[in-house]
């Protein structure tokens, strides 16, 4: 019984692929995580199990996806930033973008009872993706400053609603409050009426969190006069850190390396 | 802090979007799965528990996306099928892609313990997934149907093939031993030396698994005289049987029901 | 002296097909043609010479590529409709906007003569193009009178707007006085002012331009009483009718034939 | 009478545009220009006055089109190469190419009796065209170097080609005493047996031709004293001269600059 008849079918499908000498990323985002996160009693503004979880995660897809050089996670979102040169499935764009939102995904659950060993998933949680690709380094870096950006203007003016809603406001009353404030009015609320000095607060919640391999120094075993022999080796790490200015990347030069071409 | 110096970074993103008025077919398929079901033991060649939790899955991509009118599955592969008209975000194609991707994975991994209570994860299974769109009604229908032919042309060589394995012939023995040969040579290698009638196998098996919206007949409550009284309505259901010829088709209308347009 | 160091660049190409079983739409504009036509002196609302250079050029088209099956023209604007199982180059959608574009300016410039005559042509016409494709007829149609409607509406406003500006009204007075008008108005303006029954203009400024293949007799040769011996065969044909409606698809119906899938 | 009811075909549009930030070559290119050629007698294996006439169209281009900041022609296809950063009708596909072509076409229509006096236009001359986008500067130039040996290779070999042709070979002759043959083996059978310096062929048809605006100096006027007040200015010019190594380009670094980010 050949299948011939019904293979014109095929003809219909195409395949893009990414064009090439590109920066690849996968952004995904929690789909409607505002009711998830209600739903199993996140805490607000942040909560840093979910936190913990999505970065476990992120961790994974670094482990699991060698052509994945960075990624950077704020709130119930990560961007995967893929090698300009990678040849990934020929860099055919519905399987970057299925794997790594599927991928994902099946870590978040997995892990689940990890971060949250008394809490069931009431529901299960899935993500949207996208895929965007960056012609230059620079632009590469922009981009990954717009997501620290928009981490450090959100987790401001979060921290401060939240504030204002757990002293009593309602969340009406709240962003009124909050409406047409400056960066350091807000600072200057969270000192004044909570006693919260905000640079204080955890990196975690105020910088996201980046992911990439780095250098690390091991002792390997004591030689015979019981001294550490020690190596280094490339190792998968979970940072909090400004990527905005360039100390960053001027110091770990080879995670965003161009081409020669 | 206004984000506007990185803003330009969003210009790079396209939202491209499905051709209106065509039939949207999402297919998604394991990855891996080769090596994944080896690790978890499933049954050769066909394993009824990996196949129930697939349906599962694919039962709760239906009652959660009412867009999909139809879904066909076989092995760790599945094809949902979204109706010509859905506007669901706009058609656009990553959003289709990553989020029927992702809730499958996630109700995959979540269902696990139900259908194998005695088997841990040992990894997580994930799945690479396509959008092709079909102008058409008969195109779907061949689509389909050429889904279903492939389902068969495997099953019948697996069960050969694996027949022959666990009798004690080597894999290389066993295909060379199914090379060239048509489907009526090996209804009767199952018959001859197995004892096995091709046509008795599970019909999940032979068939695949459609998944659909049918009318079902319920009983509501019993009237003063003890008389049941019922009511019809659309419930998602399961069901291996024949897709290739017009009889299913013909009496459910509505599934594949063509825009006036 | 082989070239094989530099021809990584080609992986840079994309050849994207057009979906299958569709009918694909190529129309063409002309660009910057409100300059153009004051350079040369069109007449206004409507230039018949000019009018008549577009239809002998989309008769060409239909004449040089015989999956082109229908076209409509109105003003510098022409559309070109694929048969829906066309293979020119694959479907390949540069090629088909590329060509049709090309071929169409071609010949407007070598014809540019024998419509004008008198005049030189003092800057290279040049047109825009773009493709569309429609997975049914009844869009394709649905299409096709969207144009003619356009046609319609803009021929009546320009045709009133001309003669105000004509009897002495600055162009912005005529649009003035045309603001918020219904066709009516406008017609009984043209009746009233002008004693023009706007029904009675020629047709091809009212309905457009149609392109396609008809069929038409000849006489072939006269038989030995010296009566004509007659065939049939396919001519292609201008003509300025209504396409809106369904008589004139109804008695050509192969012209949008449906493939049977 | 209003156009809504029609007016939902529009959505079948997509203005794909072009990835920010690269590079866009359009490259055109003759259709049946091997037949053209024939039927308009071109000189073998190089026509001078048709060269000139695609010099001609290629420099109307430049100074039509401010965004295209080089041009590599050769036989009958023309490379344009577009800004990285250019605007240009928002980077749409479709309108970069089809302008292009059409723009081209019709200047090649209207300057041929400039070029061939003596010769009637018998059949409209078409193009079609091709866009590739280009993420740097290094791969645009790698790209001219690809059409540029490639310009030598089928020059070097259709010279030998057609001397042995004239000098009484059939074309099948030709063919089979050039196979295999290297560059230098031809450069001496052209030495050899027709007395030709490769070397001193011209450069047009060696190295094909490149458009490009250059800082030019020019006279204004005379001073008092009748001395020559000069100024320099860019002007589009013509040359047939190296690309593939540094020096072109070094020299003029203004041509493929690379935007800072």
């Amino acid at each position: 019984m050949a299948n011939s008849k019904y293979e014109y079918v095929k003809d219909f499908e195409s395949d893009a692929k990414i064009l090439p000498h590109t920066w690849i990323v996968v952004r995904i985002d929690g789909c409607h995580f505002h009711r998830f996160s209600a739903d199993h009693m996140f805490e607000k503004p942040n909560d840093e199990n979910a936190l913990k979880l999505m970065n476990s995660c992120a961790v994974a897809m670094l482990q699991h996806f060698p052509d994945i050089v960075f990624a950077y996670g704020v709130s119930d979102e990560y961007s995967f930033v893929w090698r300009e040169t990678t040849r990934f499935y020929q860099r055919r764009e519905c399987k970057l973008l299925s794997l790594s939102v599927s991928y994902f995904t099946s870590v978040y659950v997995m892990r689940w009872k990890e971060f949250f060993p008394n809490k069931e998933l009431k529901e299960p949680p899935y993500f949207d993706g996208r895929v965007v690709c960056y012609p230059r380094v620079k632009i590469v870096r922009d981009y990954l400053a717009w997501r620290q950006v928009d981490c450090h203007i959100n987790n401001q003016y979060n921290t401060c609603f939240w504030m204002l809603v757990k002293s009593g406001k309602t969340e009406k009353e709240a962003h009124e409050l909050l409406k047409g404030t400056l960066s350091k009015d807000k600072n200057e609320l969270l000192f004044q009426q909570f006693d919260i000095n905000y640079d204080k607060l955890p990196a975690m919640f105020r910088k996201g969190s980046c992911i990439f391999r780095d250098e690390v120094e091991e002792t390997v075993k004591l030689d015979e006069g019981g001294n550490p022999v020690k190596r280094t080796r490339m190792k998968v790490t979970v940072d909090h850190i400004d990527i905005i200015g360039p100390k960053f990347w001027s110091e770990r030069p080879y995670i965003l390396k161009e081409d020669l071409k």
